[in-house]
């Protein structure tokens, strides 16, 4: 299906350190709080294990787990949950995605890429699925950005 | 409903033994790495449970429940999941697949037959829908062979 | 028995702000690290939702699940977890605890107050659950600490 | 408490390949087929997913979960199942275990280790729980023999 890549994804890379997460979740929360919004940001590694969670104040409590779960489907799938938002709107047979455990298919989780492989995904949740895709993208390009750096 | 054979379906058979299960997952491994494809292949017995499951280097994490639940599906169901793929495209009351549990409306699973006996099941993901699909009748097919040659 | 306060508990607070926990989780983590120890610390608020976690590199992942159950333990019983080890450490009836959902009888778990009612609780989890108890303490020190400052 | 190391405990490592995990399994196979045991094997990566899985014939139903459960405990807490066994035997507040998700009291889970990292897990099932051990130490060597002839 066009969601699913037909050319081999990236490999798994080894986990975010947490001195890498923690540059990735300031940039997270600064666009949040920037828009002053409630959010709940999680950063997974590549194995999916939580490396950081972020709530911040008066976020909806549903979004601990969505949050997460946004993560881990971002990294166990080795795409954007939106990927699998999109797909889902063009119906038909994508409708199955609604049955494929682990398939989150909101706006709001993007692998974390360093080196060319992917190190973890990052989450969030508690806002529009787009609003909640603009921060997970500014915490995303955080680390892009440090990569650069060293 | 279409993807509900009007026929009586093939009756379930003693569990595929692990050698034929090797013979099978040799097959699809095989044809999963000639397309360079990180996939997770797994068979279940006819009673649903896991004979053997190999995960390919750096395939998703997410394939690796996918595909025993496909597997499960086509044994439980008697019948490809892509039958259940077909059956949701269509829309109309066939949604009502996504609420019926075990039900897996995912290409990559077949049914493995030998001596007109369902003994188990093979479930493949990590790519397209229709490569999981590929790979896992390569699996199913080997064990048609492997039959024939007795 | 003896591990249930026979006075009445402290009262639910207001859930802890974000940056209350954040001076928590830096004076946990700055314990754990000054101790070279792999740990999972996590707090949650005063409704028993997840507001911060933190995963130090190389941390044995059970600890993701076991530092928030430790929290969530702490804060929904109002008690340090420690308080439901020693209980089971008699053994007797006290075995029951092994059968009440949530009741998390390793050390590491602790209430964090803030004038004179529960905010929330830290947990914390990754070495020896004495070591594990020793940085829960200094995170919910800090907090005290931070309150005297205003 | 005793099974918990007090000092720092090995760090992950990359996740075993498929490749070393057939090494592993086949020697872990060779060891239950010498003697009869109908076994269920399960290795897991370094995060904790499943790379690879063999149902030897007629293997109890239930020994496919608790395998996997043994691998998954021993990668997740960096230490064997035995040592959570042991501790369990000891009674007193050790039975704390009991209360601890993902702890699994029961001999047959050994992480795997290369070039001193925590590469992935071997978790057998099956028979006595010794026996089990017998068979994940089988495993668990062929790849130490197989890393020296690097």
């Amino acid at each position: 299906m066009s969601h699913v890549p037909a050319t081999r994804p990236l490999d798994y890379g080894a986990p975010i350190s947490l001195e890498a997460a923690k540059r990735v979740m300031a940039a997270a929360e600064a666009e949040a709080r920037a828009n002053d919004w409630p959010m709940v940001i999680a950063i997974v590694d590549s194995g999916g294990h939580l490396v950081m969670l972020h709530s911040l104040d008066h976020a909806q409590h549903g979004s601990v787990v969505i949050a997460q779960e946004k993560a881990r489907c971002a990294v166990n799938f080795k795409r954007t949950t939106k990927t699998f938002e999109d797909a889902l709107a063009e119906g038909g047979f994508n409708l199955r995605i609604l049955a494929a455990p682990g398939m989150m298919p909101l706006e709001g989780g993007l692998p974390l890429v360093a080196d060319g492989k992917i190190v973890g995904a990052i989450g969030v949740s508690g806002m529009r699925s787009t609003q909640d895709g603009q921060v997970a993208e500014a915490g995303a390009k955080a680390l892009q950005d440090g990569m650069a750096d060293r």
